[in-house]
């Protein structure tokens, strides 16, 4: 039997760093920066709480002074002046207390509260539009859970479809589709029954719960935000505090609570002792009661008890990625930050089987030479920030461990900003050594920067055969590959021969099972014996099965080693993983696409999401000029050979300002309008720049076709036709 | 407040006759034909049985004759003739036993076998394949519960991405997205909580779990299939039972089971009483074990809790259609027939809001003069079959209720035809009375022959303002929309005023109440009150706040009716359901799509999917003739240039023979294969009628995709292309 590490917490911990990570505050999304990552900053936090405090000694000295000086008698100017200098270094201090505030938020030039505003703006648009609102609303809505509304539910179709074509089509991966309801002895094999668990107090008077490291989270931010007087070391003590907040025991968390007096936000009431709380949902399968089961945490458990039918569909070929789109369930202790941590959510997972002696990948070289945001762990323990790396170069300097791993970074790049997400505002982190579990050979996470700081997007994983073996352990099915040899190796083999004849001599009744534990023997074990005969004659031997120690002999056993001729070999395969939070990368691409301008009139602001095309809720929208049935004809006939051509198309029949009508489809990031003021020719106007052409009217599905699809851009077609402009106020 | 039905049973009732209805076995997928359609077979059933009868009767009283002849000293040529004509009526009843099995299996030509091996052989096909495969496997699986495989996937996404353009898009309806896990207040206001019910029996020593209409229901076709020798009213009696499965009672069903002596089938045990078992997966929202929410068993409530933001988005507009495509759970008792019946399933849901006062559709002109086989209620109550009609028609003789159902009666079987299911296997079903809640309008459910019998797959449904109404109730938020009139309307009101003065003197503390009581009747009961207060001067009026009742005199009250003056009326909208179960679509479309035919040396017999390009999990193989680096870079560039086209191709450069490789795509459906046999130009061929044309290698992409997605059809191309006869032997 193989040996395997006796918790699987280090597994959970990882997970718990994928896409769905619940517990490292340094990059929880609250977080903008990561503390060990804005070294600079954090130096300069330091010194002005230090100046703040010298200051602060100043005055009161100066205080007594004057105090002194009065009660001394001294002259009114003298103590005018000492006034006046006092005055001086209060309105100092306030200046440091300023320099601090700014500081501690990050924020030297006040964006801060704009970027709250901005975030606000966004979602006002969003939930206006129906993108997305919280679930059951009538009946006052369940925390953590979420609908698309129909803008939101196109968004999110497109970007699965191009996930499907960049990832499964392009990569020719085997797409599975798994159920969420999910038998307990899956998620007990791969470690979410015992370990899948986050830290919970509970208010002792009214039950209500939280997590613990949530509580000590705010209350360390809160102090560090407000308490300006807090000498700089208590604050460095609080940043540890927040530093190594995943790494804190449940007797940790709870010391630190108790220490620092934390009790219920809502109640302040005590709190328990911390506790793990199991974060799958729970369910029966069946009627019987009998059968446990939970909605699936992730997708990927799916894949690996697949592995074998798989491996045989692809030929009993390696390597060759299986891939799965489906929802995922996560019973959140207290979810917060809207679509980024929800209680239900949309994940895309690839689990790519690869030998692991041979991590190469046969089209590394399309993706070599990309260069972008890379934070690898090195900058980030010495407090540096990401740089623009060549990812060829990161795999040779031994930066990103192998070829595979570095394939799916560059994938992912293309496939984020072809998507629309701001490369400036895209980076790939290293996992810090105490991030990875011990067998995972590399991880990096795709990291979006939002107004909630850098957000964890997809996460890229080398798991090594952890998965694999853990199922083939629990299910008693080899899930394991095999390389046949183009000619037979040889190989040096361990042969371990009991004689049976003395055994039974010495042992009788028993011989079988010491010759059965002898045969058992690591290579270690066995050549350690083999040593210890030659020298000592016989050594002593712990037979387990007969729960007693005997005594072998020189004469009882042979162990020797031969060379023997092999023609395959038989391992459990690498894999290699990224696992998308579909929910989190539209959020993101929500606050990157949208912007604000002024209307023509000046007089207000208008939103706009510059989607791409790619990912535009609707292509296209038809507008006639004026209410007028000729041109609502026109309208019509576009409109049905959009449809036919697949292109998704809205008409909008009102009689409002053409103005009005183009600003309600740019705040649903329509990037093409069409309208209608003749029955020959039509114009077409661009969301971001405004430009319009003149088009045929038998033209309009095919040009609108080609540039939604990416055949051409929109720049080609300002070429090919006429540029029109408005004599009447179109915006 | 409304006044609604005290019960919700019919309600859910109609649920379960929805795609994922469970309890009428007459129309439960192990049934070929509903026994009242097929009155002519139990017609002939029944005369058999009384033929049977009548001739063991015959030959009873033969051997009786027989023996008496014997006893009786008769010739032995006398003897031997009455031995010979009772031998011959013996053969006689062997023959009418045939014709009676024959009968019953529903299948003179004796073709129920034939079903199963044609059933098996579709089913190892898909699951060597991998098109579907048990959940779990290595974990020995869990019933109910199935994986899509890479081919699966891939027909599964195909039949979403055209539900998705035919209805979506071509319908400009709104498409939400809304978590499967949902808070108990929602579907205690659908009734799932309370009725969502299968009555199950237990074995009363070890607890195993039954579907108590399942234990009567096998019990009855067992005996009718294999007891020939039961009397014709003993089999009616069991008929009957059959045909009216779904309205017993739990008491009923219970009494029948001990009438019948029904055991546990696995243990012989004696069984518990049926007590209903609610067939939801339940579990806990959030930590606190307080919100208990269920897996939703449909998508429809998410639309339904939604509607007055998607009412506002379609600008306060009616009529609009809502769809959700999405996960649906069921904790089946007992699952059985493969992807028929399963615990987790991809539900695609319509709801079609519309005024009750106008259910016209303005598209219905497009699918008026549809023809397909319906099935009205009349039909089915006379025995007679389903037949073609003409779906304007059927709308104009009253028989399918309004123009907007039958609208979408048409759409679905443009739909399902499209996608390749058999139009001759296609039937739409009218709901007879029982089967339908007491408040919708009209059920046609879309009903599929499979090797199970005729499968309800698509549910139609006037569901008339039940559900709005439901939620309006249990959340007090009013789900209604509003016309508003082109010019005011004159209406004649009722008018209640009460003489405060009058009832002051009369009642004195209790005034409030009475006046309140007076002003709330309706307005039968007003109008009542007005006509005996003008003969009789006063009435007896029973108040219910005072628990007592009072006198109230002419005085007291002044009742009128008026004309008033309406600019809108306010109106609970109607809805029009759609429900479509995609899984057992697509199972329905794997037989309709499968057959069998030799292989060209005749030595075996080769499966073959018909897919359309459509449906097709791969659209294009791409083979090289030989092994050869120069044939294998043109299938390589081919493979890419079909890649970026977005058509899905696999390569398959193994040195099989060709022939070989050709049957093996045949088998996923694969429609095209492209041969490389030179460097310039390649074959095309067509799996179905194995044509082959020459194309250029750079033509190949534009080819195979204009044919994939519909632009053009394949006889087209080979009009245009010069056939390939090849010398090699191809299959």
């Amino acid at each position: 039997m193989r040996s395997y590490p006796a918790t699987v917490s280090s597994l959970i911990h990882h997970r718990t760093f994928s896409v769905l990570r619940r517990t490292l505050s340094l990059r929880s999304p609250a977080t903008v920066t990561t503390p060990m990552a804005n070294g600079s900053t954090t130096a300069n936090e330091d010194s002005l709480r230090r100046a703040l405090a010298d200051k602060q000694s100043t005055i009161d000295a100066r205080g007594n002074a004057i105090r002194q000086l009065k009660s001394s008698g001294a002259s009114k100017s003298e103590i005018d002046e000492a006034v006046k200098a006092l005055n001086d270094l209060k309105l100092e201090k306030t200046s440091i207390e300023n320099q601090l505030k700014a500081s501690i938020s990050g924020d030297a030039g006040g964006s801060g509260t704009s970027r709250d505003a901005f975030r606000q703006a966004v979602v006002n648009t969003l939930e206006r539009r129906l993108f997305y609102i919280p679930s059951f609303k009538i009946y006052r809505g369940v925390a953590g859970l979420y609908d698309y509304g129909p803008p939101g539910c196109a968004v999110k179709s497109n970007v699965l479809a191009f996930w499907r074509q960049h990832f499964v089509l392009e990569e020719d991966m085997l797409e599975v589709d798994c159920p969420c309801v999910t038998p307990e002895v899956v998620l007990k094999a791969s470690g979410h029954v015992d370990k899948f668990t986050d830290l919970m107090v509970k208010d002792e008077k009214t039950g209500n719960c939280y997590r613990a490291d949530h509580l000590l989270k705010d209350y360390c931010k809160d102090k560090l935000e407000n308490d300006l007087a807090m000498s700089a070391d208590k604050a460095a003590e609080l940043k540890h505090v927040l530093a190594v907040l995943d790494d804190l025991s449940g007797e940790q968390l709870g010391a630190k609570i108790k220490e620092y007096g934390i009790v219920a936000p809502d109640t302040k009431n005590p709190l328990s002792d911390p506790y793990p709380f199991n974060l799958m949902f729970q369910t029966q399968i069946g009627p019987s009661g009998a059968s446990t089961g939970y909605m699936r945490p992730e997708t990927a458990q799916g894949i690996f008890v697949n592995f074998k039918d798989l491996y045989y569909y692809n030929g009993n070929k390696l390597p060759f990625a299986a891939a799965q789109i489906g929802q995922a369930f996560r019973n959140e202790i207290s979810p917060r930050q809207g679509l980024l941590r929800v209680r239900e959510f949309t994940l895309a997972e690839i689990e790519h089987f690869v030998d692991p002696d041979d991590k190469s990948h046969p089209k590394y070289s399309e993706v070599k030479d990309l260069k972008f945001l890379m934070f690898p762990r090195d900058e980030q323990m010495s407090g540096q920030s990401a740089k623009v790396l060549c990812l060829g170069e990161a795999v040779s300097k031994g930066i990103v461990n192998n070829q595979t791993l570095a394939y799916f970074i560059g994938r992912v790049y293309l496939f984020l900003t072809r998507l629309g997400i701001d490369e400036k505002r895209l980076r790939f982190r290293q996992h810090l050594p105490n991030e990875m579990a011990h067998y995972a050979a590399d991880c990096w996470d795709a990291e979006i920067e939002s107004s909630y700081g850098w957000i964890e997007c997809v996460g890229i994983a080398d798991r090594s055969a952890y998965d694999l073996r853990a199922h083939t352990d629990k299910s008693n099915v080899a899930l394991v590959a095999q390389e046949k040899f183009a000619a037979p190796k040889e190989v040096e083999k361990l042969v371990i021969t009991p004689s049976k004849k003395e055994l039974g001599l010495a042992f009788k009744g028993s011989q079988k099972m010491v010759a059965e534990a002898l045969e058992a023997m690591g290579e270690k074990e066995a050549m350690d014996m083999k040593a210890a005969l030659e020298t000592k004659g016989e050594v002593q031997f712990e037979v387990c099965t007969l729960e007693k120690t005997v005594t072998i002999k020189k004469n009882m056993v042979s162990i020797s080693k031969e060379i023997k001729k092999e023609h395959q070999r038989t391992f459990t395969p690498s894999v290699i993983e990224p696992s998308f939070g579909i929910g989190r990368i539209i959020y993101c691409l929500y606050e990157h696409s949208f912007y604000m301008r002024p209307s023509k009139a000046g007089d207000e602001q208008l939103n706009v999401f510059r989607f791409p095309p790619l990912v535009a809720p609707i292509k296209c929208t038809v507008f006639p000029l004026v209410q007028n049935q000729q041109y609502e004809e026109v309208a019509k006939q576009i409109s049905r050979s959009l449809t036919a051509a697949g292109i998704s198309n809205k008409k909008d029949i009102t009689g409002t300002s053409i103005g009005k009508r183009y600003a309600r489809t740019d705040e649903l990031g329509v990037p093409f309008a069409v309208t209608v003021d003749s029955t020959s020719s039509v114009t077409i106007r661009e969301r971001d720049s405004k430009d319009q052409i003149r088009v045929n009217v038998d033209e309009v599905a095919a040009v609108i076709k080609d540039v939604s699809e990416g055949r051409c851009k929109w720049n080609d077609i300002l070429q090919k036709y006429p540029a029109h402009t408005s004599a009447s106020a179109d915006e």
